[in-house]
C-alpha cells in the first residue's frame, strides 16, 4: 500500500489526482490558514473541488472550538462550508464519550470554551474550564486534600492557556481511579506560526503534564487516530477510502492518519513539516517513519486549482 | 558490583552493616520526613550515626528550599544539621551553572524561591519566579511575538507551583537558540503524600511540559545524575564510595544515584517505591531494571537506631 515515493502535484499529473479522488478530507491550520491568514488560493481550491463535485471534509486536530465557532471563522476567512463537513477534536471527543464509552458522570476538563460547547451539546455534564490557579505561598498542604467532585468519572484534556498546577493536581487525582477514562484531543507539541524565535505550547505539552503526573496514557480522539476517520465515515456512509485524500501539513498527524485509514495523502509546505522530513523518512531504515512519506505534495493547497486552470 | 540481592537490616546484620561505613548520603522527603512530620526515630538515628562517627549528608532534589531554608526546615523538625551538610538541587544547579558551564548571561527561571536564592548566592541574574498567567480570552496573536529578554542565555526548571501556560511559551522560545543550555532540577513525577486518593505533580511533570514544548531534553542535576555526588565529593575529598551508602525511598532517583555512583545502597518503605516494585525489578530481565534493587532495606530509616540498641 504505502511508497516511499512522494511526488509533487503539477499541471501534468493534477487532472489524473482529480480524477482518482471523490472525497477530500483537509486539515485547517497550517493548510487553509496560519492564525487569522487565508492562505493563497484556499477559498478557490475549495470552490473548484465542489464545482468537480468532490466533497470536501475539515478535519483538525484544534480543540478550542466547536462546530458552531469554526463556521464562524470558516466565514470570516471566506470560506462556505457546512457544519456537517467539519469535524474537530472538541467534536468528536463528545462523540467519543457519548457512543463509544456511553459515558455516565461528570468528566473533569481541561479545556476551553469550544469543548465545553460541544460537550453540551452530547447532554454531558462537565467541570473545569476557567480559572483555578495556585496562589503564592501555596505549599503542599493547600493539595494533600484538594477538594475533587465525587461525581466526575472521566478526564478530558484539550487546549487550554490557563493550565495551571492545581488543574493538573485534579485531573491525577481523579485518575488515580483506574475506572476513570483519561482521554486527550490530540498530541501536536506546538501550534503553527510563521515566527521562527518564539513557541506556542500544543495541546501535547499539556498533555505530557497531565501523563506525567498521572503515570497514564490518554486514549487520543486526534489525529493520527483513526477515531477521526469512523466519524467522518459515520455520518457519510458512502466513502470510499480508495477515492480518498487526506490534505495536511503534518506528517505525524494528517499523513499518518491518511496511512492508517489507507487513504491517499497529500502534504502542503505551509505549516509544520517540511520537504527535509519528508527526504529524511524516505532514507530512513524505520519502518514507522517511512509511513511518513504522503503520496503527493504541494508548496500549498491553494495552488491545486492553478494547476487545473492552467491546462 | 550490584546484585539481585535485598536484604532487611536487622538486629543480626546491623552492626556488620554500620561497620562497613564512614558516609551516610540521606535522601530527606519520605525518609526524614513526609510534608512536615518527622518519621518517628529519624531524629535518634541521625545522632547515633554522629556519635557513632558517621558523617550524614543530605541529598534532595527537592528543588525549593536554599540551604538556608533548609536548615530552618531541619531544626523546626528536630534535627540538628550544618549547611555544608545539605545538598537540594537548587544549591547544585546554582554550582553546575556557576562551575561546570561557567555560565554568563540571564537565566529564565522557571522555580520558586529557594533556586532563586542560591542563584543570587552564586552571582547569576535572573527573571522568571513569580505570577505570569494568561488571561481569559487571550489568543495565539497574545503569544506569537511573546516579549522575551536578549540578555537570557539559559533556561532553568525546577518546581513551580506558579507554572504557566505564558512561562513555558517563554521558556520553549528561549530554547529555540540551541547555544542556549536547557537545565532541569530532577524529574520526579511525584511529590511523596501519604493520600492515595491524591496527587500532587513533581517537578518532572514541569519538565516535561516544557521539553515537548521546546523539542529538546534538559540536562538534569538531580539524582540519579552523579553530578549531586561529584557535588558532595568536591566539598569533602576524603569520601570513600565504597564506605558510603545512599538512603532513600525511591529506586529510580536515590537508589539509582547510589549505583551510579557505585555506592552502597538502602531502601526504605515511608516515601513512594515499595517491596513489590523490588520484586518486579528482581524478576525482570532488564538490565535497566535490575539495577534498581538496592542493597538493604529497613521499613524507615528510624528503625536503624533501634536495631542497634536492641544489641
Amino acid at each position: 500500500m504505502s511508497s516511499l515515493n512522494c511526488q509533487q502535484l503539477t499541471t501534468k499529473n493534477a487532472w489524473e489526482f482529480l480524477d482518482s479522488i471523490d472525497t477530500v478530507l483537509i486539515d485547517c491550520d497550517g493548510v487553509l490558514w496560519n492564525s487569522n491568514d487565508t492562505i493563497d488560493g484556499a477559498v478557490e481550491t475549495i470552490q473548484m473541488l465542489r464545482k468537480m463535485g468532490k466533497q470536501p471534509i475539515f478535519v483538525t486536530n484544534n480543540s478550542t472550538k466547536s462546530r458552531r465557532q469554526y463556521i464562524e471563522k470558516f466565514n470570516r476567512l471566506g470560506f462556505t462550508v457546512s457544519e456537517d463537513e467539519i469535524f474537530g477534536t472538541a467534536y468528536v471527543a463528545g462523540l467519543y464519550l457519548k457512543h463509544k464509552l456511553k459515558f455516565s458522570g461528570k468528566i473533569y476538563l481541561i479545556g476551553g470554551s469550544g469543548l465545553a460547547e460541544e460537550l453540551t451539546i452530547q447532554g454531558i455534564p462537565f467541570i473545569g474550564p476557567g480559572y483555578d490557579h495556585v496562589e503564592e505561598g501555596e505549599d503542599v498542604h493547600n493539595w494533600t486534600n484538594i477538594e475533587l467532585d465525587p461525581e466526575v468519572r472521566g478526564v478530558l484534556v484539550g487546549f487550554d492557556p490557563l493550565i495551571s498546577f492545581r488543574k493538573v493536581c485534579r485531573a491525577a487525582s481523579y485518575l488515580t481511579d483506574p475506572s476513570v477514562p483519561y482521554i486527550a484531543t490530540n498530541l501536536d507539541g506546538r501550534l503553527p506560526i510563521p515566527n521562527k524565535g518564539r513557541v506556542i505550547p500544543g495541546t501535547g505539552c499539556l498533555v505530557d503534564f497531565v501523563t506525567k503526573a498521572a503515570a497514564r496514557q490518554p486514549t487520543v480522539v486526534g489525529k493520527p487516530n483513526e477515531l477521526m476517520f469512523q466519524c467522518v465515515k459515520e455520518k457519510f456512509p458512502l466513502i470510499n477510502p480508495e477515492r480518498t485524500v487526506m490534505v495536511g501539513d503534518r506528517l505525524d498527524t494528517d499523513i499518518l492518519l491518511g496511512k492508517n485509514c489507507n487513504l491517499k495523502t497529500l502534504m502542503v509546505l505551509t505549516g509544520i513539516s517540511s520537504l527535509e522530513d519528508v527526504q529524511h523518512n524516505q532514507q530512513s531504515t524505520s519502518q514507522s517513519l517511512q509511513k511518513l512519506v504522503p503520496d503527493f505534495y504541494l508548496p500549498a493547497f491553494g495552488d491545486l486549482h492553478k494547476l487545473v486552470k492552467k491546462e
